[in-house]
């Protein structure tokens, strides 16, 4: 391998600002990667459109990262890891890790009685990706999924120890209770900032799992399986966003309790049809 | 005028589904008016986006509604109004009615005391749009504007009637019950689904002002002026929208309890360069 290869970043896809629950993990367990950011933020909320708007979308974005010299793609959305993982590795010359697989798989290696529950979006449960995904690596296992559309307004709010996000998850949550499930899967890269309600709304004998841990190692596995280990003495962090950057800046720093440095104003260029 | 003008169809835009409700009483005020609606579901939502973004979305949506001949637009938005009526009125041949003027007028009107509230999207409270309309009606008004993000997820998911919805309203007006206002503008064209909550919350003596059913007056008397109003015997009714036709329909039944008949999916063709 070109060392060079190893030194070109890691781009990291969103719809938006959810993402950047992922690239968090990401810079904690490889802080010698640089990363390229995208939220769609002109194009946000994916969770409620069809499939083929969200895969117009992600090829879109994806050509927009190839173009910043990525060597590795991730999609840190659920939305568009449910609707164009398949379609993006069929195309683009990089591997492209999202963020269900890694979530399915935790899910059904630590859940106890394979009683497992999924959280999401629209999209997201209404494709079964999920489903399929903790299918193919426990078969016996009973899973439930669970639309929470109010959750990303919620987080986006700032909500996420208000008592309205506690009544909120008893209400979505209360039918993954009745039916017993030991392990929810955070099937929304904004769910892990409502980690301590769902917990509580839960109880503590449920596993959470969170895709943002879980892909971080999974892209920590298949760089070194690929001999594309970054090791840069200075790692540089880029955030492109298609719409409102300053607006971006200030939720961001409401959702992660960071500064994330300037954030990018780009146009995203037109895809090629999805066929 | 050409009679074959008047039988031209009003074009009715929002950004996806809360325009119904200026449409629905549209069609209340003017039966033998034909209309064709556009959503634009693949973009929406707006409330969060810039102005420059909102603009260039809104004159690629004036476009389609003029390749399908209309008469006369209506922008049943109150993000799309706030930013983008001005530039459309410039660049349409036909007359263009936003829905922040007649809310506006009839806020500063209906006033006793001069104390009004707005609420609406982030994008319409900081546009400062109705805060400017309702101060060329009555200059000595004071006007109080909250950004209430939950509440279009809220009526999303049907939850109108919802205990939590009360709890959110409770949260949100809190500051304007404070301020004493006495007239409330619903800046949005999903708030009249909420009504009941909302005057349930501010109290039998505060005036809601439903800019849905305003504007629906202001188009009556602009087509009357103009020799524009239509008398068609069969009025015919289009639906388009950007994605998702069949969720539109559905969303749509719950939104308005009622069935729109089909529901076209278009293209959004690329608009000339806003300057």
């Amino acid at each position: 391998m070109n060392p060079s290869a190893r030194l070109k970043p890691i781009g990291v896809f969103d719809s938006g600002i959810g993402g950047l629950t992922v690239l968090h993990e990401l810079m904690r367990l490889l802080p010698r990667e640089s990363t390229v950011y995208f939220g769609d933020t002109a194009r946000v909320q994916y969770g409620n459109k069809s499939e083929t708007t969200v895969q117009r979308f992600a090829l879109e974005a994806a050509q927009l990262l190839m173009q910043h010299g990525i060597k590795f793609l991730v999609l840190a959305c659920n939305t568009v890891s449910a609707t164009s993982l398949t379609l993006l590795r069929q195309r683009l010359p990089v591997p492209v890790v999202g963020v269900i697989e890694p979530g399915a798989q935790a899910a059904a290696a630590r859940s106890r009685g394979g009683h497992i529950g999924v959280i999401g979006t629209a999209a997201t449960v209404e494709s079964g990706a999920y489903q399929k995904a903790i299918a193919a690596w426990r078969p016996e296992a009973n899973v439930v999924a669970r639309a929470c559309p109010l959750f990303v307004p919620l987080v986006e709010e700032g909500w996420t120890r208000h008592q309205v996000a506690e009544e909120v998850a008893r209400i979505y949550l209360s039918p993954l209770k009745a039916e017993g499930v030991d392990t929810l899967v955070l099937g929304c890269t904004h769910y892990p900032l409502l980690a301590d309600i769902l917990s509580l709304v839960m109880g503590p004998e449920v596993n959470l799992i969170n895709s943002a841990s879980e892909v971080a190692r999974v892209v920590r596995d298949e760089l070194e399986r690929r001999d594309l280990l970054g090791q840069a003495s200075r790692p540089t962090h880029r955030v492109l966003v298609s719409d409102g950057p300053e607006r971006f800046s200030r939720v961001a720093r409401n959702f992660m309790g960071e500064d994330l440095g300037p954030v990018e104003l780009v146009a995203v260029p037109a895809a090629a049809a999805v066929g």
